[in-house]
């Protein structure tokens, strides 16, 4: 398999995480973002919305759209699971992937910053402050949500990290490039640090990947 | 079952026509968002995010994020299928789900409108160009996805209606409000005529629910 993904990209964090949980290995092909190589003709025909990331096949298929890949992965390669056994479990742990990865990231990408400032005119503080204010309107609930379930566990739900920790851990790193003050979430802290402990995660961090750079 | 809901949400409008799909009753309950019904302690008691749709099960479990509950509703009610029967095709029809519910709604909804006008001073024609801009940034690659593939049939995916037509259908209502030329997209747009001949769409659309006006 070969992951088209790009280092900084949370999305592209998720995906690695559920590969390296999976035992999966892939071939990493990294897309300087700033300088739109997503949006070049040979990318684009692997994924006509020009987003990364996108996971190529053995046999020449590519699939986009990070949490659908991710549930291929899972339906594909079932052990270990990233989501519960139970119906009423996996709705709860998609739903809290989905507070991160419908109403966070989808507001906060690279495309929707870049629109702020090239048609809206926001400077680096505009920007910051529309990045820290869709963060605190999702991880407020969503630590409400993981301080008040018993099934909460040592991770999102119970004690296997999932669909739900992948997003998670993937977003904490995201939001630190906004310097997001976490000290109003303790228990997304929590998680965040028992799942940094896990070699998978680890490895899927944004600095450790082929094509990181400080920029 | 009680649908906390109101009837411009596109995310409820996905979450009608799954119920409506599965054949199941529902107490309708309308919020209305523009007096921000849903931050009131009595909806927030059920969603600490704040958002509709939110399911209310018959014994009192709330669920939210309306993908995760409608695989949910896909697993504990399995017919007809909202997903094909083959990892594959749910893979793609789930990416088609998403390019909508990730990458078009979560950008174009009332919160984040009411912040373009409220803090960054757009006017109503900056909102309804933030609003196509982002709706043709993925109807332009959804329309050659289904367009290109063997797998589009008389709906997204082959021949029976799921969740890629859920969610196209209900965006599709959504452009209304900002008089999205379609003319771009003849193969959506086919596909929604043909989903807006079926009950189950049809009575799921914003005007015909107990909540509209014309506001």
């Amino acid at each position: 398999m070969r992951l088209h993904n790009y280092f900084r990209s949370s999305t592209s964090t998720r995906l690695r995480i559920a590969l390296n949980l999976k035992g999966l290995d892939y071939d990493y092909v990294g897309y300087p973002l700033l300088e739109r190589a997503h949006k070049d003709p040979a990318f684009v025909a692997r994924n006509p919305a020009g987003l990364v990331p996108v996971l190529e096949l053995q046999d020449g298929t590519h699939l986009s759209q990070s949490l659908a890949i991710i549930e291929y992965l899972d339906e594909t390669h079932p052990s270990p699971p990233l989501l519960p056994d139970d119906a009423l479990g996996r709705a709860r742990v998609r739903a809290l992937a989905q507070l991160v990865a419908c109403d966070i990231h989808p507001l906060n990408n690279l495309r929707v910053l870049q629109y702020l400032e090239r048609e809206l005119g926001q400077d680096q503080a505009g920007k910051t402050r529309w990045f820290r204010h869709w963060v605190a309107e999702a991880f407020a609930p969503l630590e409400e949500m993981l301080a008040s379930s018993r099934d909460t566990g040592v991770f999102c739900h119970r004690d296997t990290p999932g669909l739900a920790d992948i997003c998670l851990y993937a977003q904490v790193w995201n939001n630190r490039r906004f310097d997001v003050d976490m000290t109003a979430y303790p228990t997304i802290s929590a998680i965040f640090e028992r799942l940094d402990q896990i070699d998978a995660f680890a490895r899927a961090a944004p600095p450790r990947q082929p094509d990181a750079t400080g920029a």
